[in-house]
């Protein structure tokens, strides 16, 4: 019944209203370069400053790795887990997953015409933006299952793969792979150099994150745990087998969602966690409820000049999920979760700044 | 609806004819050895036999690992999956966990007195053989809902350790965990030598499997994939926060469901695939099904003598399904699969044998 959900948080006056700032895809295809990693002789997590975040990561690195304190975790015990949207990249002014599904749409009823005439994908079509302002929740989702569903998983790789090495940011007009939070690389390497697993943990399709995981953050396909629908095993007229991708959904790993993706994928506890909103709030408590060392930060977007400002900053009122409520920061108070400051803590938000 | 289930080949009368066989839980909590190593001095693979199998294996490897050949594969895609059940230790005369399933029943029931009166756990409790073997198919559906489900994630694994730390299989009277193959042990550590990252893929409950799989065949809880049923999210009264396991079954991970896990958890098409049985037959077909040198070996119960002599060995018919039946023999021969045959490819099947 229920197709792929969207990710929390894809609030649709957000969503709509920028639709106006969407690119027409176009360009050549650009190459995705792999992420700038960082010297270790540069010294390590160069691109944050000195603070208590950097100091809580240090801190939980020699906590849990060195052999003579009680904290210690066996190197295959030591899993960290990273939101994505918000806390690896870009989320603002869309998650760069429903930029895609809206750009999909042409090409999607050039092949199954029969759509054109059919709302949503009728205004979706119009070029009408006060009618696309008008589109719902279900609008969304059917839009998200015609573009995500249906194909073979090697044509969706291939359809994601293409548009990703084209389609860029409109504030940054670089593509979207390249806007990566460059601390958070470094943390990613920093752990894995102390031999931490690092998943990613996202709200986000599981499938979409895995086409470009592992050339931007390092992180295989096995280790990319998102919201994810079933496939469907079946065989075309030569008798090759194919899977195809479901409208079925099996996890919907959004809030109370991530625990048990976690449990799902990894089944076991990690003992670092990473997010930026409500929709991490209970893989936070999830790993904090853990004995010994536990690192929970979270990502505050206090930075509008040169990301944006948002949640807290902005004083943005509790109802809006999905992003960095008050509430959500009270309680990171409370519980002596660390919070980053994007603007004080990182020296450097992406890699192409100096 | 439907509570987790039971692993496919589950026969009602092989299972209820055996119920006689069942040893009591007893004796002292016995640690579990870690499967013997094999030192690399005494050559590779020594519990195999020359010949074809072993053949196989070596030239996969070789084809796979060295860079100078067409079919070389880089080592963050090297993956290889293992069916369990029959591949990785005995399944005779009944699944482990399906044992272990039957064996909780009256320390659920001692938990859930109101379960007492109700079928099919007053039967069950009744010691009537005569009228358990009477018991159907959606009874036992309730009696894995009962005992896998309902509990706290760790409660679970506590207990599933505690029993697998003494519960004897009646044939050879050693620890279930003592009964896995030798020659498949060799081939697990042999493929991880060689940057082969090593999957379970089983009918079998993947929290189950979980429990002991880093122990015995030293595949992390991350790299076990199984029939998976849902968890739920909550706190109890101090506000701790617990994962429930749920009846909701997410992944019933035999026959195309197996392709399907695979991709759910791991994301990519595997080199190498080891199975038994008819449940296996979609996981080698996709495994065969990608370019290059693939590697599909099915595992021949044919040794009554030192294990047990099923399937083709034995001339059973078709309509048993999760053993490998004369159909799945033919078209292992068609497909140039390669078939281990037990009596013959493994000098010896256990590690406490000689």
């Amino acid at each position: 019944m229920n197709p792929i959900a969207p990710p929390s948080g894809v609030n649709r006056r957000v969503l709509l209203s920028t639709l106006a700032l969407l690119p027409a895809v176009s360009g050549p295809l650009l190459p995705v370069d792999a992420p700038a990693q960082t010297a270790t002789t540069a010294g390590l997590l160069p691109s944050w400053n000195d603070g208590p975040a950097k100091q809580a990561i240090f801190d939980f690195v020699r906590a849990t790795t060195d052999q003579s304190t009680p904290s210690y975790v066996l190197p295959e015990d030591r899993i960290a887990v990273f939101d994505q949207d918000g806390t690896l990249w870009v989320e603002h002014p869309m998650y760069t997953q429903v930029v895609y599904c809206l750009e999909r749409v042409p090409a999607v009823v050039a092949k199954r015409p029969e759509l054109k005439n059919v709302e949503p994908f009728k205004t979706l079509l119009s070029g009408n933006r006060e009618a696309m302002a008008k589109l719902s929740m279900p609008d969304l989702e059917k839009i998200l299952a015609a573009t995500l569903t249906g194909m073979t998983v090697e044509d969706f790789n291939a359809e994601a793969k293409n548009w990703l090495e084209a389609a860029k940011h409109p504030r940054w007009d670089r593509l979207y792979t390249e806007l990566v939070y460059q601390p958070m690389l470094e943390v990613l390497r920093y752990l894995r150099d102390n031999a931490y697993k690092t998943y990613i943990v996202t709200g986000g399709g599981q499938d979409f994150v895995r086409v470009y995981a592992e050339k931007v953050y390092g992180i295989p396909p096995e280790q990319v745990v998102g919201t994810a629908g079933g496939t469907k095993y079946g065989y075309d007229t030569s008798g090759k087998p194919f899977l195809t991708k479901d409208p079925k959904l099996l996890l919907n790993d959004n809030n109370a969602g991530k625990p048990e993706g976690i449990h799902l994928m990894i089944g076991r506890r990690p003992f670092a966690a990473f997010g930026n909103s409500t929709g991490d709030r209970q893989m936070l408590e999830w790993t904090g409820a853990g004995s010994g060392a536990r690192l929970k930060m979270l990502v505050l977007h206090d930075d509008a000049a040169r990301e944006y400002a948002y949640g807290p900053a902005q004083g943005l009122p509790d109802s809006r999920v999905g992003i960095f409520t008050p509430a959500l920061y009270d309680e990171a108070k409370k519980k002596d979760w660390t919070v980053i400051s994007m603007k004080n803590d990182w020296r450097r938000i992406f890699s192409f700044e100096n």
